[in-house]
């Protein structure tokens, strides 16, 4: 028997346990589910034989070290700060280590030890971090065996709502962490590079200089910048690319509408406002208006913003309730951004039957043979429902799967890894298909980075 | 014979070390004119024979304390930072100390030390701040003594280039430290009360609004929002005032125009741009633009900001030289902000024979037997020459003044101060006037926060 560690069962673990424990005959597991919630972690092993629920405070040093010692492996689910106590502790007792997580400074310093003593410590290995990296390397590593040499790399990557669930104006709703849609692309200028040259955009333009994208079945989205597409350009191999750029997906219209909160200043999360608990929807928005003793906020709003009322833009703003007089914000000491975020929340959770739906999209210019070429390599799965969310599955069965291949020996390379090796991308990529993440890559000719598709 | 010892003889201590000098004999005052350079200190004594130049290293503690020790009373004109040991010194020897800069949390931390030793520790006592505290606090107490009730408190300070200087587009040139021009206003919303309602204006938004402003003889001006306009509603007692704004003075047409930089992203001073140095300004601007293989940069500029090439704006950006293909960067490992500053410095540097201009306007509203009232008042100043500046002098004098005054056991109460006590503006607001530092105030009806001057 095998006993397989899995430390936080929150909603990315709910697609994961699900594998492992369909897994488990067949391959003679046993699933260890800690949770702070034991009630959260029975839940999840619904009953199954090869499950066992225990409480698990990893805060508690004796607790935490007794569960790591009695794993084969370990599968940490907590948030990425967290990870760092559980990562020493599989050192300590020899354990391999799946986490769905960028890796950190801390984790990175345990290189060394990891490969001492012949662990693996597979990080990023989600869907973004994750199913990026396998899918992109496949593609970038088939170039290079053919002797391509590659010249652009885009990247795009999107967490959004289902077809058939897409009711509102935005074509958006919250399927993740709302609060990190609220604050995306603060904290610094985006920085990518375009046929050779540096490009940056500040924040306050990064949602007016999107991109479309078009998926087959699926019609137009857009995307706007990354802040860090240039983190995977030695990681990749990509230290002579021409254009290297990361981006999320949104559906058509969504960034320019988004574009709003940002120039009014509701996504702001440095300051908390006066009174916050008690300001009506409406005077949060004034608050960012010129005082006028008779003008309304309305009529305010549409022209800082420069927007009729026959805009769809106004339309949305609308939809949102933003002007209702009644609705508190009902927050103490809150930041714009966090008010932001409780207004959007009234129209933006999903619904019991509501579905989401995940998005990925590379393209790949490369020169072979003295011509150049491209490929693009697009992705779309959908969630089954609101427990196996397309998020859940997308993040989940990645780390599921290679927690799975380094238990039988078919991931041998020790150390800190990313998931960028034949070895992980190709058998996991090939099994989640069957799970209906299909990559299909189409091949095209290369026009360089141009977006009106022409020249002169 | 009085010794003063005045640390720091860079640009902003001309004006003070000429008006101490020429008391020196009536008052028999010994100048110590203290500085890093000897040769600039001694450039600053003018072979006066009341005034000794030394080199001053402030970190050299013997030194240091060593000249305090000589003193009656010590002037700091140091960078605000570094004015903490010296203000420790004058605790232990015992002496009065005064400084333009901002009280520090470390400085108030010497008050309980500082009231002690019965020693005054005067600061803010410059322009702004400094005259801006000195006249609020004439008007704000001669309101409240006749029984009236503030509501209103409005107040604006810039640096600007004299009328007769005023020769770019801009109407503007670098008077004081172009660094805080090119960073002003980051670092968060700006917050303020109108009307009872508190605002807040972020950073993007920040240049597009302005309030206009009209100075008799001078023409139209316009400001904007300071980020600090609540930091002395205590201080000045104007705790319930309904309107409570502070503002950055212009010429109109200014604001708009900068926020070009603003939205473009060239302000930034958080990153570090790649290969600044042999970037041309044309370069400069295209890595804030989207790529393109045969726009031009001048074309992909005037879309992103929306102006035709017959906008004052878009000659405002020639004028800069921006599109230069040839002028290099020339600054290693530089930010958006300090390209920009060197930019702007190749355009708005003074010239040998410019003069500045110190503009300051003050509104007071008020209730005075259930009549509302309101009272303007403004200053202009303009420098003599490129020694002499209306900065060098609005900045210097008032610290000079002060100093006599504490010598002359004219200003009395001690501590950490600012300058908002009678004892101090009454003597030092009157001296002004000589120097040519003259306020004045009109009295209209109030009509409340109003910036369209009507209701309907």
């Amino acid at each position: 028997m095998k006993t397989i560690l899995i430390i936080g069962a929150g909603r990315s673990a709910s697609s994961l346990i699900h594998y492992l424990l369909s897994k488990s005959e067949k391959e003679n597991l046993h699933l260890i589910i800690g949770d702070l919630s034991l009630a959260l972690a029975e839940k999840k092993t619904n009953n199954h034989p090869n499950a066992t629920a225990i409480a698990l405070d990893i805060f508690d040093e004796n607790q935490r070290k007794a569960a790591i010692e009695k794993a084969n492996i370990v599968i940490s689910m907590l948030p990425a700060h967290l990870h760092i106590e559980v990562a020493k502790d599989c050192i300590v007792y020899k354990k391999h280590l799946v986490t769905a997580s960028y890796v950190s400074d801390a984790m990175q310093e345990l290189d060394a030890a990891a490969k001492e003593n012949n662990l693996i410590f597979m990080n990023e290995i989600g869907l973004d971090p994750g199913i990026d990296h396998m899918s992109a390397m496949k593609v970038i590593d088939d170039i290079k065996e053919k002797g391509g040499e590659m010249l652009l790399f885009e990247s795009f990557c999107g967490g959004l709502v289902a077809p058939e669930s897409d009711t509102n104006l935005w074509n958006y709703k919250f399927t993740w962490a709302p609060r990190n849609v609220v604050l995306a692309g603060q904290g610094g200028a985006a920085k990518f590079i375009q046929e050779g040259t540096y490009k940056y955009i500040p924040y306050c333009n990064l949602f007016r200089r999107t991109e479309f994208l078009d998926v087959e079945g699926y019609g137009r989205f857009e995307a706007y910048s990354n802040r860090d597409s240039l983190k995977y350009r030695s990681v990749y191999g990509l230290d002579n690319v021409l254009t290297l750029y990361r981006g999320t997906i949104r559906r058509v219209g969504f960034s320019k509408a988004w574009n709003m909160f940002v120039q009014l200043g509701m996504t702001d999360d440095s300051y908390v406002m006066e009174d916050s608990e008690n300001m009506s929807y409406r005077e949060f928005v004034n608050s960012f208006l010129p005082y006028h003793p008779t003008d309304s906020v309305e009529i305010k709003t549409r022209l800082i913003l420069k927007i009729d009322q026959d805009d769809i833009m106004w339309d949305k703003l609308l939809e949102l309730d933003l002007f209702n007089r009644d609705k508190k914000v009902g927050l103490k000491n809150a930041t714009p951004a966090q008010i932001l975020e409780k207004i959007l929340s009234d129209s933006w959770t999903l619904q019991p039957k509501d579905k989401d739906m995940i998005v990925m999209y590379h393209k790949f210019g490369y020169e072979i043979h003295g011509k150049k070429e491209q490929i693009d390599s697009k992705m779309v799965c959908i969630g089954d429902d609101q427990t196996y969310t397309a998020m859940a599955k997308t993040v989940g069965l990645p780390v599921a799967m290679a927690t799975l291949l380094i238990l039988n020996g078919k991931i041998t390379t020790p150390g800190v890894q990313l998931p960028i090796r034949k070895e992980v991308y190709e058998p996991i990529l090939k099994e989640l298909e069957e799970y209906g993440v299909v990559f299909k890559e189409q091949s095209m000719s290369y026009l360089g980075y141009n977006p009106d598709k022409e020249f002169s």
